[in-house]
């Protein structure tokens, strides 16, 4: 019974499938291999645009090449007090970006709003020196609590970072949970609503290793293919990135992987719902449930085999259990922990 | 006919093996899985004393993530002018260490020698404000013109560093092929003879992205956790670089993959210098053949299919061509590229 | 009627003619000067211990460079949210320490306490490799609204840093003013109540442009020389900065003209306090006023000459100024300040 | 007899007065009061045209700043071997460019030719993402030897840069010597040759601590002012920079100091080529001097009061003494260093 993580989990069958079908045949290196070529067509045709596509090997590094590349040393990047970016990844964004700023703003459920930005933006004066400059604002989607931004928040948050010359980036490691959620096109979530860079995310999702950084506007790419070298993230035999993302954009298996998670997440929260001292703290709109219960419950839980994580500061005798499914959890596992909570 | 790069090959059967066989299975996250431990127990056994290892995807990363935990920001690290760390990772050592200074110092046959290095250390005035403070000698091994170096001549380099207060760094992207040249145990060709830390490769001899960082006094370690991190090269499924690592030591796999490389070198600069218009111009230690041809040959032979680097300017209807040998060149592409140069 | 800042006064006459009388004569450069020498042995006897002492231009310098020190880039420095560091350099501190996190922390007037940082401490995990670590409390004194730390106050600060293992900074570009308003010792403001380095303004308060970073264990400065040469805050005539230090600590000379400053800022305070209209918003410990008043009031005041900055954000017909006090204020201008807030 | 460096002397008279005389009234801060306003007019009319200009303290921040708004971290910087910014600023250039790489090349007298520089761009391929990417050339004039730069010779270095796709960057730490050498016009040996920035020294020639950083186009300024303050090298009171280099650049100043230095050092290379066994070594074009002698006649100067520096290594009983003349050298210590040098 492992809601760990989703990152705990391996890799699907299909991706461990195209990986071994690598063999050892040359290939030309540093991407200009076949494989890397089918799968920037594979994302301009499923994001259904010209999009300028760089396979990396995890979400930290998408994130922190992709702001980097839009933001300056001098410059500062707005996100939500508990994003990962700011929270997770110990200062990477800051080491890429040579030193910016990331601006932490509240907001319930994890989720920045267009009025949040802009109180946040009235602290920094336009081309004043002495102020860190805005230059990006940076969501997660789906958030750090399970939560999503359907289109129409992110248009308005687009609308206004771009009236202020900001750009607006994803932090897509669950980027299939949030699209299989909200059942709309990958273009209607991205730069239909204004979305300028998407890490777009595989590893949670069925990958070994393996994201991908999307800019819906090739000129934004800029230095980004120096950047990935310098930093180390240029991999020689790249198509063993590569190949990961085109058998997971294949025949839908992302989604297909989204969608059962997400189906395991309903699932366990419509279960843990019915037990009396169980609170389901957040909506469940993606593959996480975030469950107050007693410490003592979460005790018995654990004891039975049960993994996961504390979410914050606990205390007062209740626990909050971060539950993430994935698309590998076994059915059993969600039966077996409902049925664990309710019997105790 | 492929020698342009052992970096071109795939992965070895055994490797994708091992690969596949992850599944989908959950682990603990970032290295504390079951196949990272074994890796360390691994690499501790072969080494034969305790060491502190470091999985990563590439070999910059290695290298950059070894040099800038032993040399601060003001520090200088000394190499060959020619040194991959120097010329081929865009600065990537500059950046991991907040600009320390990358000292080039000239040497025959891609080498450093203990008097060399000596010459260069005296424009540097220890404790002097103004001067960048040599912090680390770097060698390849073995070097980028496939020459190697022995453990005594290591050893020599190893006690003048160590007299003057810097560490020893091998990037040892092609570690396997030097070991597997010079005939000796992993221990005599690194911290028996002074080495402090490998950048030890499997990448270019049958990995897809593996490489460990190997301190040999754990103590030197120190952040090193905090930079991989911080630089987006902690994976969260990290077993999946590990595995290949398990699968490349095992049963000797690594060695026999670089002595077939090696042997295939052999075979190729025989052939070749039995061409009288052909001169091999580097003695011919590991896996790289460097051959000086007429340009016309150089052009019939890439006409016939083979495929291989020029090296450094060429000119005066001379060719230098770069002869990467792999663990899975065909045996027939070295019969047919000296056929060809034989009969034109 | 200038009231903006203390830092658009000139200089006062006694260090005016201490960096006329320099000459031309040739001194040691880089610091081995007489003038420096000297300054050391002033700032040791004013804190009463052997102290580590490096003459810099200015506070952002002084508290990048201290900081830098003491955190690596994979650190996070707990701050208030309106603390100059944070909010006014530009993201300097980020710059000079290669990346690390600046934690900003509300609190009530400017000021931290031992119970808000625990709590913000309580967000770091130690020694997990994803959160940026906490390696130093920066406390600013007197702070930004012009309150100050008693000595109590920042002990037990220190406490709780040092028992965490987080150094304690204090940017005090008005550290003058915060003495002179506390009447304690240097020592007894300093390590004596457990502080580890202290940015010594002078700009503020009579000084062109110098600052000196004190840290109270020698020990703790480190590789401090290295960091003020690479990033250029080494001068050749050194002299020229020391000797404005030199005069500054001179006969008292910098407590008396704190003293003035913040006897102006009483004088200003109690006469606005008189006007019904205007609310003095925090309490008056050193040498500025924060004075809520109509909007009209403030437009008035301008119009007849007086210069002050809004803070934060107005609105709702109500301004909030932030009057500072120097050194050089004139009486007069104080006077005729309150003059015309009082008659209109 | 101070013959240790230029920058060893106070400063001049009428700068000093400058100094003094800005007294403690109030102006606006970072750059926005009058004096700054007026150097800048000052240096359109010395250069004859719109100039970008930035008051900084020192050579090392000139030449960092102007060099790191021109490369990006992934640049290259092609340089003298001997350079001051290679050899003498600890990694300053590394630092500011956030890892930029700088390119030592060899030449003879200290100086670069353009053949050199279309040499050593042979080793870098344009757009090829493994190489730091060359961006910048930079001359240092006078240079490091005492030689100079004519306006032709930078005109061929810069035409070849600009084809190239580099700009061109002047560390005139000594220009005013150079210019004084030379007999051109200020534009002459900067923009009309094809320079494109130039730090613009005046500590080593009469001021405490002030240099100007002039973009010839002032949009390659840039971000340059965000740069500026991120590394502390905005200064609240700049007027007490910019008050120097209003004082040097008045009534010719700069180039009577400059033209007493050259004419000093005229003098000494005159009087010591007329003993026997010393050897004047390198053109003297500027205010340097540098004088091969027996060992044992250094040492001999030496004891009888005479400082400057050894150059190089020394060795074979022959010490290469580099003697600087500065403005306020006093002419009896020319002549009793020759005098000396000749009666031993």
């Amino acid at each position: 019974m492992n809601f760990a993580s989703d990152n705990h989990y391996g890799a699907s069958p299909q991706i461990l499938a195209a990986l071994s079908a690598i063999g050892q045949a040359p290939q030309p290196a540093y991407g200009d291999d076949d494989v890397t070529q089918r799968v920037k067509a594979q994302l301009c045709e499923t994001f259904e645009r010209e999009v300028a596509v760089f396979p990396v090997i995890n979400g930290t590094t998408a994130n922190s090449l992709a702001l980097a590349t839009l933001v300056p040393p001098h410059g500062a990047i707005l996100c939500h007090a508990e994003a990962h970016i700011a929270v997770d990844e110990c200062g990477a964004p800051e080491f890429f970006t040579h030193g910016a700023k990331l601006v932490p703003i509240e907001g319930r459920d994890a989720k920045l709003t267009a009025k949040a930005i802009e109180q946040s933006l009235g602290h920094f004066q336009k081309g004043f020196v002495h102020h860190a400059q805005p230059m990006a604002v940076s969501l997660t989607q789906s958030t750090e609590l399970g939560t999503v931004y359907a289109p129409a928040e992110i248009a308005e948050i687009a609308a206004l970072a771009h009236s202020r010359g900001l750009k607006l980036h994803i932090d897509g490691a669950r980027f299939a949970n949030a699209l299989a959620g909200l059942g709309c096109t990958p273009a209607e979530l991205t730069w239909k609503a204004g979305v300028d860079v998407l890490s777009f995310g595989a590893t949670k999702n069925g990958a070994l290793a393996a994201e991908a950084v999307i800019f819906f506007d090739p000129k934004d790419a800029r230095d980004f293919e120096y950047r990935r070298k310098k930093s180390g993230h240029l991999l020689s035999k790249m198509r063993f990135v590569s190949v990961q993302l085109e058998a997971y954009l294949k025949d839908g298996h992302w989604l297909a992987n989204a969608r059962r998670a997400n189906l395991l997440a309903q699932r366990l929260a419509q279960g843990l719902s019915q037990v009396p001292a169980i609170e389901i703290v957040y909506p469940v709109a993606a593959n996480a449930v975030f469950a107050r219960m007693p410490a003592e419950l979460a005790v018995r839980l654990r004891n039975k085999g049960a993994h996961f994580y504390d979410w914050g500061v606990s205390g007062g005798g209740s626990t909050l259990a971060r539950l993430m499914l994935s698309f590998a959890t076994p059915d059993d596992a969600v039966a077996r922990f409902v049925e664990i909570a309710r019997t105790g």
